[in-house]
């Protein structure tokens, strides 16, 4: 993972941001003067005074170059780091730079005219300007953002940072939401991170016997190193283990292996293991700690942001859980690149689905990513993650105050839930589901709200391009034909437990971005059921 | 029920305040003038001109009398109601009287000084200061609560009202907060209070077999009367029915019985029922509505109040659960005078430790009805479940925001619940095992922080007249002696989920309503236990 390094003047408050800004990510903060001064065992003060301004800055490149090849750092460097050549270059070449600006006299104003500043020599202003002066284009044209720090508090300026560096965040800023992070490495950097997060507690790691295969020593070596103990339960893979049953075995193991009030539990896998691990640790001793770990992309992008948590009973699909937010959500990059097709499709149909309600221009960039993303291109995926993820946190952190915007997720999921009920949730992806449910909302989008045949094929390239093209939903529900009878498909919606009695909602899309929620008659829905039936043909 | 009737002059605000009152205590609301009018078919102003102000105070007196005989209102009545002596008897006679003073200068201000108040006649505010003076007197003696309206804002005026006339309320006064309403009836008011509050929905009962026999079918009747659809699901009596499995097949019941997201829970019947029901209802589609309807004694002054939930495990009780507040907890005091004397005396434990973590006041208010609560007196009962819930209700609210104060609320349990841990939770019934626990802590707080010997006897005392006796906790565990053992005891205290790991942590009561929380070390604890169990000798 790459750095991120704080520039800018003096008093820009690049050691205060810089702390707060390792914090929130969970990483090691490093000021580069410090490093300097330990390495070479001398103060900066007596290494300007010994060495001259060209002797501290040899020292300056060679810690800074030495950092470079650490693990990913927050580094506030010094005032002077962007005056040399080979100093920007190591800077862009290992990380994000980001550029704190700040005035002379506002620096002036924090520092003091300090006499342990060597280049301001007890000049004050007039110094502090001249040397500003001359820097200000060197520190712009290094920098990939820049702050403007000035009437900011560093809490501001810090949160002003992690934006322009995408972070993600749930929920409201402080206590109460939670982080989003999404990049390669996570996986082994999970210790850490639980570590900082919740310092002391001892982890249960959930997952399925798939997932643990792949990943459960990696993840159980990387929270032993970070002095976290680790227990663990394996489920077996699939649906079957979000029973009742089997979330009553997960508890009893949990007081089994004595976690307590203060222990966290790692969701390690896909969907079936967030929701099942979510729901147990939200009612073990009345709700304890739950970071998921998603290794699924439909996972990454979706379930394992906005704490719905659920275990299925005979009677239906998700009918018992609990809204628990988990504390954390990291998203490993790196593990969903090797996903099987069928899986990595389930995940793409809905970051398209998030493209579509972002609007044109997430709908753009994921078109322009999809060659890249064929390939499993990392920065790709990586961008597609984000963006995705980005998109749920604030529309689930929007609904924590405006109820029913949430509902605009459903988009797709009003037949796809119900194609998948009828078909006994075995034949059918859920991915295969909801794509032919966004296809069946556009055609009735452009009967009831007028949407443009041309959104409709938009809608359906896109969905070919991720691999939940029309033919393949043909091709699974193939045997299943007899299933797919618009009364009973009706049946189903209604029995959904979003139902609300009285007419079906649907998520309209009128334009990338426009979207209503209509309730549609029965008769309407029926009709339109009736010629969806008759257009799939014989299959 | 008595009514809450409403004086003062006008533009007090009787009938402003008056239908927020009705609403929050779901009630009726009667406009005496509006009654008067209705019956005699003519408007107060017809009335004044053609029978003059005689004529129409015997039509005032007559719907008076009238209104008088119907089951609990909220009535706001006319301005001079109180200048007939036979008025001023119905009002004291049946039910609460509530003065909602005024300035003549604010009256005026808010009513104008409009031609349709006939006593004013247009004469202003010189008119409305002489008809406020000479009514003064006579609000004031009528009354039995003085509310001062000017400034308030009618929902202001009507808080005061709600908390001169005792109602409770957990949490923030607005949507998130409930009612704990006390008193007699309830139960069969449970169905007006369910539709009111949930308009539409359908309620499933959860009873146990001993409870459903005694009040099933006047709780079903109860919401059918009130055009709520009911089902029921009654399980066998006793902590076994508080398991994981039985809970999976209550929820099992709610999707066969068809429960959405608008159903509603009704708990009826003591804490197993409650705990069991409300993590049900919690889980639930991700949780549903829950309305509390506790019949012992026990549930109604502690565990139906706070929103704690859970069902055991084998490995310990309450390990599963939610923190699920309840929509509204309705406490029938006429059911509780019937109970069991084992049954009363868990009630009245808690009643006696509300009282101790209260106050001086508290302690002497309860030491007063000991007698009358000895022949289970109505009135007494009243008060007594009153002050012990409202009691509850104040501690759990003000930890929404303040952490940790609950903790008081655990005194006597720390020894109490290790007493039944080690009994296996059958020789000792719940409320002899916290007597026993407060005695000991008593003894504690002796050592450890001075409190008085006198304080110990006290408390000893007072358990003594509620049925909790030394003796009575000595012939519990007679064949139990085994169990006791320091050591054994203090391995359950710190298995104990309160439990944070290090010492021990007792609640210690300096005087009444001075307490401190302690953590008690290993070796002052066991020697504390060594000699507690020396004490109680060969049992």
């Amino acid at each position: 993972m790459s750095h991120v390094f704080l520039t800018g003047f003096m008093g820009a408050g690049k050691s205060t941001v810089g702390r707060l800004v390792a914090e929130r990510l969970g990483r090691p903060f490093v000021d580069l003067d410090a490093e300097i001064e330990r390495r070479e065992g001398a103060s900066v003060q007596s290494l300007f005074r010994e060495r001259g301004e060209a002797g501290f800055r040899d020292a300056e490149h060679a810690a800074l170059a030495a950092l470079a090849q650490e693990p990913a750092l927050v580094v506030a460097t010094g005032g002077g780091v962007v005056l040399r050549e080979d100093n920007q270059a190591l800077l862009r070449g290992h990380g994000t730079v980001v550029y704190l600006s700040v005035t002379p006299e506002e620096a002036i104003a924090r520092v003091g005219s300090a006499g342990d500043r060597p280049l301001l020599a007890g000049g004050g202003l007039s110094a502090a300007r001249a040397i500003l002066d001359a820097r200000l284009g060197l520190y712009a044209a290094t920098a990939d953002h820049v702050i403007d720090t000035v009437g900011k508090a560093p809490a501001e300026a810090a949160e002003a940072v992690l934006r322009a560096l995408g972070a993600i965040r749930v929920g409201a800023q402080g206590d109460s939401g939670y982080d989003v992070r999404v990049g390669p490495g996570l996986l082994d950097a999970c210790g850490e991170h639980v570590a900082r997060l919740l310092p002391g507690a001892s982890a249960m790691v959930v997952s399925d016997e798939h997932v643990w295969a792949l990943y459960g020593e990696r993840c159980r070596s990387a929270l032993e190193s970070a002095g976290v103990r680790v227990a663990q339960i394996v489920v077996p893979p699939g649906e079957a283990s979000k029973s009742w049953e089997s979330a009553g075995a997960l508890l009893e193991g949990f007081a089994a292996a004595g976690l307590d009030r203060t222990s966290v539990v790692v969701a390690l896998g896909g969907g079936v293991v967030g929701d099942l691990a979510g729901f147990c640790a939200s009612a073990y001793m009345r709700g304890i700690a739950v970071v998921q770990v998603p290794t699924t992309l439909l996972a990454q992008v979706d379930s394992a942001i906005g704490g719905k948590t659920g275990v299925d009973l005979p009677a239906g699909k998700n009918l018992v859980g609990a809204f628990w937010p988990p504390r954390l959500v990291l998203a490993d990059t790196d593990v969903v690149t090797s996903l099987p097709a069928a899986e990595w499709a389930n995940g793409m149909v809905e970051v398209v689905k998030a493209a579509l309600l972002e609007g044109q221009a997430s709908v753009e960039g994921l078109s322009d990513r999809l060659p890249a993303l064929g390939a499993r291109d990392q920065a790709a995926v990586q961008a597609t993650v984000r963006t995705a993820a980005a998109f749920k946190a604030r529309i689930v952190s929007a609904d924590l105050r405006e109820a029913d915007l949430r509902e605009c997720l459903n988009l797709g999921h009003t037949l796809g839930h119900a194609l998948e009920a009828v078909t006994g949730y075995t034949a059918l992806p859920h991915g295969q589901a909801v794509a032919e449910g966004m296809r069946f909302a556009a055609m009735l989008a452009e009967e009831l709200v007028g949407s443009s045949p041309e959104l409709t094929r938009e809608i359906a390239g896109l969905l070919d391009a991720v691999g939940a093209s029309h033919g393949a939903f043909l091709e699974c529900i193939a045997g299943h034909r007899d299933a797919l009878e618009p009364k009973a498909l009706l049946a189903a919606m209604k029995s959904d437990k979003k139902s609300r009695g009285g007419a079906v909602r649907f998520v309209l899309l009128e334009s990338p971005g426009a979207w209503r929620v209509a309730p549609v008659d029965d008769a309407t829905l029926l009709g339109s059921l009736e010629r969806w039936r008759n257009g799939i043909g014989d299959v």
